[in-house]
């Protein structure tokens, strides 16, 4: 189900967005028969970009901040799912401890989480702050400017022989990561058999790869794009994984370059199928790295980036320590956002809890200095819920739900996320620590 | 959860409701732990009145019409409720057949009963509606100011040895009664062993008996007081259960008087203990019978109409044929409404599906020989979900959730509706058909 907020889309809808509308209880089947076999991540956050000849997620977070951006009329539905993913994980739950960034939090950081914490107290537990940043000896508040101020506790191993995590007098029977572990799993959360600790460890930064999420990601729209009779690329970003590379070096600049071209080429294929007169645009990922969201239009401009990278001689020097070590390398088609907030770019966010669409935001993207800011999507007010096509064709008095194909392509990227975090899961036998 | 709808309440937070308010994750755990072992009914919709210095529900409906005075910006909570049920009852369900009351629907029902199709729709399912009016010998089709027509089609036992109910090329997997079976289950309802049939069959008015809903409920109300600190009556209202009787005898009448006379002093009591300085009403609850609904102020009001009355005698002649049998007898404390929408009367409406509250609204009282009117209740534009009290308490920005009351009173409703069809499950152990 997907809320109906009012987007900024205002043109007619065009035929993947009526395809989609028109099978409403076939798709919303469809997500019902994957979530039998699979679970969906507890939360997430996915920025979709509409290019309006297609639609594709560009990023799944697995820790999603910001929940203050969401509008305050779409709460219920957010709190509603926190207790459908409550009673099905530990019904008795009483308690659940939240664990958050390590380091000192910024403002937005905080709005987001006293946000998370309100949608978890209102469906009914305790939630407190159990931080583990070893940095954090004793307890701290931070004040908040509009609303009750978070306090921050260290997390510590409790119980007989410390098998449990929490806090003093705080005995939490889930545990709700929103850190992404960036260095790693830390020792204070290995071994906890006893709790729910969600999302999973292998959700962290240094186990998931780019390259498997999209792998699930493009399996799982074959399969949808079959069902409703779509090319699943009008619904999936392109991409080549070149794996563990430096760019550095000559095997990992040709690696790099071989996988971009092949893919421009692909591009260009399907731009020139569909009639689409634009250039295609190639966008490199590697979390860490200096060519981390590069974007490539002529595989020349990769060059000139690539011959003015260090070389891994003086990365070994210490003189250039973003490329000195291998990265996991994604080479991946940009889908453009063809929606605008004023004369601004603007990208959909849409959040999940359990499996279910519990909100979203545009992310109006910086322009030349100025900071990124978010624009909260309410409900739409004069409007319904999807209508049935004929509705929609008849011109009836109420308007299609423009949401819903976002709501539609977040969750895909949901169930990518789940797929994905089976084939890390270290208790499943399918273990696929080796994919690219 | 309860969405945070605008109310008619604007006075300060009275005792009780800042109580419940501050409760608010102890309450809701309470629910998660009540679900556990119960199974809410797949819908309600509870009348619900609020004196002022008590809140209590008026009527559980099992079989709840109006769906589409619900605001429309609340129906996400409907459907995500809706697939949350289905996700329990039948995951893989592709079909659900709606049974519609027997006779010709009038447009306020078939308006309700197309909001409903939209809801399970939404949620995944093609839904259409089979009639088990015997009447009904072919498709009929009614149109709708405002949407898409309403077919309802005759249903009959498909499959192999009849054993399913549905339609011609129609084999759901869940049968949806929007029929209170006045007259009973009918034989094409029985023995349906491969299919859902929600609500179940002993929710009919012929089977359930008020006496017991209230029983239940009052059980219930003490455990909730106890938990929260705060006595029952505050969310419960009296009640005497007379059984079945025929006043018209002198036996009946006495046993009326009797109940309704002790019930008076008890409520007395209670408003002397509280120092409520309006008289006590009574109202005597007893469904196909003349006295049904009347308001007892004085006993010697019940006096005077029990002596109009047709003897039994006559009735037994024909001549009166309202109170010509027993019927079940219930003297109920009458809770008055002390909210108004404008000058009127206005009562809230909660309504659920599975054990989610997903919206409300205000039932506005018929003045003189004008219609019931209902005002549909959005979302708080400006305002949060319940905040802790201490932000309340000090005045901050947010504004407490004046609708989490009556969403907690209706699921209490809810809980002692679950606890009415245990008590009445043919397949459970223990049937207690002869309770008052």
């Amino acid at each position: 189900m997907v809320p109906h907020l009012i987007t900024a889309l205002a043109g007619p809808l065009n035929e993947l967005e009526q395809r989609i509308l028109d099978a409403t209880p076939v798709i919303e089947r469809w997500f019902r028969l994957e979530w039998m076999e699979h679970t969906p991540p507890i939360y997430t956050a996915v920025n979709i970009r509409n290019a309006g000849f297609k639609v594709a997620p560009v990023d799944t977070n697995l820790y999603p901040t910001g929940w203050h951006n969401l509008a305050d009329d779409v709460l219920p539905l957010a709190v509603q799912a926190a207790q459908a993913a409550i009673e099905k994980i530990c019904p008795e739950a009483r308690n659940l401890m939240i664990v958050p960034e390590n380091g000192t939090p910024g403002s937005f950081y905080l709005a987001g989480l006293a946000r998370l914490q309100t949608i978890f107290r209102m469906a009914g537990l305790d939630v407190r702050f159990g931080s583990i940043d070893p940095a954090l000896k004793k307890s701290v508040t931070y004040p908040l400017p509009d609303g009750l101020p978070v306090t921050f506790q260290p997390a510590q191993r409790i119980g007989p022989a410390a098998l449990r995590l929490g806090l003093e007098h705080f005995n939490p029977c889930t545990i709700l990561l929103n850190n992404a572990l960036a260095a790693g799993a830390p020792g204070i959360l290995e071994e906890l058999y006893e709790q729910y600790l969600l999302p999973p460890l292998q959700a962290g930064w240094t186990v998931r790869r780019m390259s498997r999420h999209y792998q699930c990601h493009e399996e799982i729209c074959k399969r949808f794009g079959k069902l409703l009779g779509i090319d699943p690329w009008l619904i999936h970003p392109l991409f080549a994984a070149c794996g563990q590379i430096d760019p550095g070096t000559p095997q990992g600049a040709a690696a790099l370059r071989e996988e971009t071209s092949g893919l421009l080429s692909k591009v260009r294929r399907k731009y020139k199928e569909y009639g689409i007169h634009e250039k295609p645009r190639i966008i490199i990922k590697a979390r860490g790295h200096s060519l981390h969201l590069t974007t490539v239009r002529d595989i020349k401009d990769l060059d000139i980036l690539l011959a003015q990278l260090p070389k891994n001689k003086e990365a070994a020097e210490g003189k250039a320590p973003l490329s000195a070590a291998p990265c996991d390398f994604l080479a991946q088609e940009s889908v453009a956002s063809a929606e605008r907030i004023g004369d601004t770019e603007a990208e959909p966010v849409v959040y999940t809890i359990d499996r279910y669409v519990v909100g979203g935001y545009y992310r109006v993207q910086a322009e030349a200095a100025e900071r990124t800011h978010y624009v909260p999507l309410a409900f739409a007010g004069n409007a319904q819920l999807p209508p049935p096509a004929r509705e929609t064709r008849d011109g009836g008095a109420t308007a299609p739900n423009r949401f819903y194909l976002y709501g539609v392509v977040g969750r895909l990227a949901l169930v990518a996320a789940s797929y994905e975090l089976e084939a890390t899961d270290p208790e499943m036998l399918t273990i696929d620590d080796d994919a690219p």
